[in-house]
């Protein structure tokens, strides 16, 4: 008979094959492509399909678990910023670092679909708590005279999300992406006199 | 027997049949939503649904056609701006426009894709010169100092296309629209000393 002590090591192994299969999941789904399968995922995280289902009893559910732990990740490197002793650096390199990552999510966020999961879950609201840190650090750069005071959050999403996907879509390369960075980044400073 | 003379103006109300139908159907599937639908275009343009699918077989080729002909317009337009007097002028104008008429034509796309057609045929050879015509604009608006050198198509075009696309998801009103109309602009004029 198994008793706790016994017990607790099962657990810590669940809980990092878990974390292990999240992990290779990102990877493999946010490459995207025809390969992106729930046995690969198995195979690289060295565990058996039967483990997998275990964690995640759908394919669904795995993707929005993958997501929502995407958008958690995003929003800790946001939150770290908020202290930043230079909040215009701060909301720039953010923007950029999203925009960089947005072609994963992206991917991850189709095969989701595909899958006949949605966005209502987990997902949504890990999205939901990343845009109130984006807000945040927008208010702290246009505070500190980095970013024109003519624009709000609405837009500045829209803006970050439209081309993050674009690029993406596009495949543009990484020259044109600076190139597209440095407009709207152009465009978000107080640059008139 | 029926005689050329008395031929002929059947061929022009068929003509004319064919152009209200996609006229009508560019209106009803541009809106999107639940109550789109090739019953409700005969409806509205007092045709039986069977004059409908004689013209166009499936649902498909008719969003394709609806949309070859949307992208067909706005290349028209684009054309009649080559020559303008103020290129700065004309390559802005252009952008805001097919910014302001993107909302429409990404709900038919929506159909079509919904319907099972694809984007391979008409309606890609028309949005590929829309491209080239919008592209002639841009190295006008150059030449003329109105806009940066340092930019290119691909990522003025991925610009255009994903601002487009995150305004109409993201329901921006006309204020925020015009905030990120701004932003971009700004972004793309030679502003640095």
């Amino acid at each position: 008979m198994s008793t706790p002590a016994v017990g607790r090591p099962q657990r810590v192994d669940a809980r990092a094959n878990r974390g292990r299969i999240l992990d290779v999941a990102g990877e493999v789904f946010g490459k995207g492509g025809e390969s992106a399968s729930t046995e690969e995922v198995a195979r690289l995280a060295g565990v058996g399909i039967g483990t997998v289902f275990r964690h995640f009893p759908t394919k669904a559910a795995l993707l929005e678990a993958v997501l929502a732990r995407e958008f958690d990740r995003l929003r800790e490197h946001a939150d770290a910023l908020l202290g930043a002793a230079d909040p215009g650096e701060a909301f720039f390199g953010l923007f950029a670092h999203l925009a960089a990552r947005a072609p994963a999510k992206i991917a991850i966020t189709e095969a989701l679909l595909d899958a006949g999961g949605d966005w209502d879950g987990d997902a949504a609201r890990a999205s939901d708590r990343l845009r109130q840190t984006v807000g945040a650090l927008l208010r702290h750069a246009q505070q500190a005279g980095a970013v024109r005071t003519d624009v709000e959050l609405p837009e500045v999403y829209a803006l970050l999300a439209g081309i993050s996907r674009a690029a993406a879509r596009a495949q543009l390369d990484e020259e044109a992406m600076a190139r597209l960075l440095a407009v709207v980044f152009d465009g978000l400073a107080p640059h008139r006199a």
